[in-house]
């Protein structure tokens, strides 16, 4: 919407929505709201990333990335081993704004999106974890949703911290040294953990909140019209009836022993550095 | 998620999970579910196609892509005017996977997401526009998310139907000859338009229910742990704080001039062939 790029800082953005256009009469502006009447807090300049790799669930990203990037005066990149584009395990093509090379060193938020055996493949690449493990030193929130959790706590980045996961996939934190935790978003310190999928949404508004303040998110919120209504109850294994919490929990039962012997490897690793 | 993969066909995509792989004792199996408990009814062939343009609003046509990928046996498009990035309004590159001319002639569903500037540039491109009408025309579901619904309103696809848009754009409507109607999803016949950005997912997540069952669609949602948890209650103009309702209304004063304005125009010129 153009209000969000108007929150986003439009103003910056000049070559898309000029505020002024030759030939216009003075003063005359296209969509540019005044924005000399928000507070100077409500503008940042923080440096955000979110790290994708291929079959990385994009609804994982997408959520949080709107959120984000509905922060004035912030800049977010998604960030790439290399400059190919990264395929979502849905068959989105996405092209990555930068590679590992050139990812400012230091970040305000790196977020890792899940996914299934593409977040395999992540814990076990040794570029994608160093990167991690750099970045994740000094950024000012380390963040998941969904499954991403599995790939900072290889990178030994949830070592000792409270965390969540895809309800299906939160039993194996213990592997990387990190403690369950129910709830949608779980925060300890400045580690940051989603649920799944969804849950992005949730933990993105939450984190505009605290980086700005409630006005300023309560008018994220409202651009972005979440007002859910999901169609059904089924939206936690607690919650679904039991059959389809039986039937889902079943599917997992291969893919978590490949993740356990994925994370026990990887963990072993790279714990050391 | 792999379950998700497994919900969406994994059977047939053997190259990212072979069901056994070279060296594996006989039937080993690689995360992949046994299908066969499955009912048959919960596979389709369902041909569904996102239209994608510069800067529409990804999180618009990411929520219901994750929804719609998630049909086993349905095969998901984005549609472009031609191959080359298209830029989302927040900055994401995506790459299609076909134009108009490759796009099968007859989907289930064709999905046009919302954006601001972007969206009133696709309101008034004759190609943008004669794709919609065409495929529109003989498409079982005619949809869209946000301000995706003055696309289609522009192609005359809504002249006389019940229809919702963004809240802020709702009131635009009726020059498209279309009757403003609140709710999240509305349909009247075979036209669903969601309301704002986040009401993607709950458009999407209804229509899996419908095209499979409800058993189906919660399993999806248990999936996509859609149990949201907003952490403000903003999500409506009715909701949100009035000072917040106001900024926010008066951030559209001038976009919505602009697309009225365009919108006469396209629908003048397109609305009879």
């Amino acid at each position: 919407m153009l209000t969000r790029r108007d929150l986003a800082g439009l103003v910056a953005s000049a070559l898309a929505v000029p505020a002024a256009r030759a030939g216009d009469a003075p003063g005359t502006q296209h969509g540019v709201h005044d924005m000399s009447s928000m507070p100077a807090s409500w503008t940042g300049k923080e440096q955000i990333a979110f790290l994708i790799y291929p079959e990385f669930t994009a609804l994982d990203m997408v959520g949080p990335h709107y959120m984000f990037t509905s922060l004035m005066g912030a800049t977010t990149h998604l960030v790439a081993k290399d400059r190919n584009p990264v395929i979502s395990d849905a068959g989105l093509s996405f092209n990555p704004s930068m590679t590992f090379e050139n990812c400012p060193a230091d970040l305000d938020i790196i977020c890792v999106p899940g996914g299934s055996l593409g977040t395999l493949a992540a814990m076990q690449d040794e570029a994608t974890i160093r990167f991690l493990r750099d970045r994740g030193s000094r950024a000012r929130f380390v963040t998941s949703v969904c499954t991403g959790s599995l790939i900072l706590g290889a990178a030994g980045l949830l070592t000792g911290y409270r965390a969540t996961s895809h309800w299906a996939t939160r039993p194996l934190l213990p592997i990387f040294g990190a403690i369950p935790t129910e709830g949608r978003v779980v925060r300890d310190r400045n580690r940051i953990t989603g649920g799944g999928v969804t849950a992005g949404i949730d933990f993105g508004l939450q984190l505009v909140g605290q980086l700005r303040d409630r006005e300023y998110a309560e008018g994220v919120q409202l651009l972005a019209e979440y007002a859910p209504e999901p169609p059904y109850d089924a939206g936690t294994p607690k919650r679904a009836p039991s059959e389809v919490t039986k039937m889902m929990s079943d599917m997992f039962v291969d893919f978590n022993k490949q993740a356990e012997a994925v994370g026990r490897a990887a963990y072993a690793k790279y714990r050391d550095g």
